[in-house]
């Protein structure tokens, strides 16, 4: 910290992203990407022409993507905003939207970032509390006064909410924005893409980077009425207007015009989440029923910390939190079968000594 | 704007990026990009492969592109922050050290965007008006009590101070950070980057987007100390921690290593530049003597709004802004030759008319 900073940020806390290790290859199931490449169609459009482009601007309206994207959502492109990735927009509701004291709610164990977000701003935060099963009662999110956001499937937990009982959040919250933040929804909830259309306070940001296979791109968008996304386009031209570059321009569009290759990799995941998850029950484990793409798992007597950093030395990555009623569970992603096959020989290993 | 839009904003206005039309082809000189692709090692390192890996999120703390940014310079990668374009790490620096009552101070004719960021953190911002030769005189940047942003050389004049200039502006202005953006600095300034080893209180933003060739990859960065190096990235790990792509820290990595091909370009665009200005001169042009990849340029008897639709109108795009100081110049940027050619034969033909 310089003698220069802002005093409002001495004792902000960053995000932590999950390790990127660089000392030696492992199974990586510690970022939720995905385990297969991009779609050949993305791979085809980054072209040594496209990159001889790079001497040129972005569009900074990005027409074509968000044309792409509307098309996929029976939205117009006013509809839309696209950012650097979904954390990009979720920035940009905070900033829009939570100031003034109006303020931020969001469930108590949830994405990480909604916290650093609030304590950036300076803003006032209610975790909302996660039931005992881990799941969020729609009710306890009623008539709350602040902007609200739900991750949806929440995560860690993978744990989902029906798009009626998220309409129940948004009808009795009509006087403040609600954020479902649907970065995991490909791989089993009920998008609430199609409430957009009915209400004024509803934004729905996704992402690229899980089952399009793009984390690398930086590629999310918003959804929601054309007042919503007008407030946060003025954000994103008040601070990056070129947020999203051409190369990533283009992949986005190409994967999001290849609903085929889509649908192939979420089947996969999804097939691949609900052994890995018989795998685990079968040894012993809690397993949350997830619509993620990945499991949230704990093992009774064998504590997380531990199964963690046994995990680690033999080249399995998985992500795990110290807050206290999570510090037992891991978080792991679902990877190809032979990932997923080095994760269950690992904890065999592993279990065979305990 | 929606009802829900923080009141703070219901005024702000946005950054206006150059126009990007869509309709026909022009020769475009109105975003000051470079005329020529960028680096043949870019291309090479942009191959089928890497795209496949964007299934994998980016190293966030961008090791690979800071240690050759800072190898160039003779810092250590400590002193080097990436981001988004340059804008994304002035962003930061309103961000980090203007709020609190600090407060900004820029030329009253400058990069717009310093403005937009003033009035979207709520700063309070001082203008310091040009000399009337549209210079920056540095002894009016001294002991201002304020961080203060110098595009060195300045847009849109393209005119720049000398290194032991800014050097007086920094000694002046020991208590505050003063931030020195040398988007233009490769096309004839002098970089203030040998400074950051003596001055706690001095930032250099440069960016990949003129001189590399590379505006459509958007990655700029800071030099610093290692302080106010920390303090970028705590902004970056608190906003969006994964906003340079993968395929961007490559190319910008792979553009940084080739000296010979950049020396070459910028060495282009100079030469080009002077051919030009003698062009404009001759035609009865005033023309500022230019540090930068574009001229600043009017014509006596010929309204600056006039001359802009008329090149327009012939397939010439430049810059214009309508504030008063400035409302008969244009900005015009250095293209191929055969850019400039067409920019003259055009000029050639409304004269003609005139």
């Amino acid at each position: 910290m310089s003698r220069f900073l802002d005093g409002r940020f001495s004792h902000l806390e960053a995000y932590a992203p999950g390790e990127q290790p660089r000392d030696k290859k492992y199974v990586k199931l510690n970022t939720n990407e995905s385990p297969y490449p991009p779609s050949p169609k993305v791979i085809a459009a980054i072209n040594s022409a496209e990159v001889a482009d790079l001497r040129l601007y972005p569009d900074p309206t990005a027409v074509s993507l968000r044309t792409a994207i509307a098309g996929r959502y029976g939205l117009t492109p006013e509809q839309v905003s696209v950012g650097s990735g979904s954390d990009d927009l979720l920035n940009f509701c905070f900033m829009a939207f939570c100031g003034s004291g109006t303020g931020a709610a969001f469930p108590d164990i949830s994405y990480g970032f909604y916290k650093v977000y609030g304590e950036l701003y300076g803003l006032d935060c209610r975790e909302i509390p996660l039931r005992e099963d881990f799941t969020v009662a729609p009710e306890d999110c009623y008539g709350l006064g602040r902007t609200i956001f739900i991750a949806n499937p929440n995560a860690p937990t993978g744990l989902a909410l029906t798009r009626e009982q998220l309409r129940g959040v948004i009808e009795h919250n009509r006087g403040s924005v609600v954020v479902v933040d649907e970065a995991y929804v490909d791989f089993g909830a009920e998008s609430c893409a199609p409430l957009v259309d009915e209400y004024d306070n509803l934004i729905v940001t996704q992402t690229f980077s899980k089952s399009r296979s793009l984390a690398g791109a930086r590629v999310g968008f918003a959804l929601g009425s054309k007042e919503l996304i007008a407030d946060l386009e003025l954000m994103k031209f008040s601070t990056n207007p070129y947020s999203v570059n051409r190369l990533s321009l283009l992949a986005g569009e190409a994967a999001m015009r290849d609903g085929g290759y889509f649908e192939k990799c979420r089947a996969a995941v999804i097939a691949e989440r609900e052994r890995t998850r018989s795998e685990l029950l079968a040894r012993g484990f809690e397993v949350l029923p997830s619509s993620a793409n990945f499991v949230f798992a704990r093992r009774d007597g064998t504590p997380g910390r531990e199964l963690f950093l046994a995990l680690r030395e033999r080249g399995v990555l998985v992500r795990r939190w110290d807050s206290p009623r999570i510090a037992d569970w891991l978080r792991i992603t679902i990877g190809s079968p032979e990932d997923m096959d080095a994760l269950i020989a690992a904890l065999d290993d592993i279990l065979k000594g305990a």
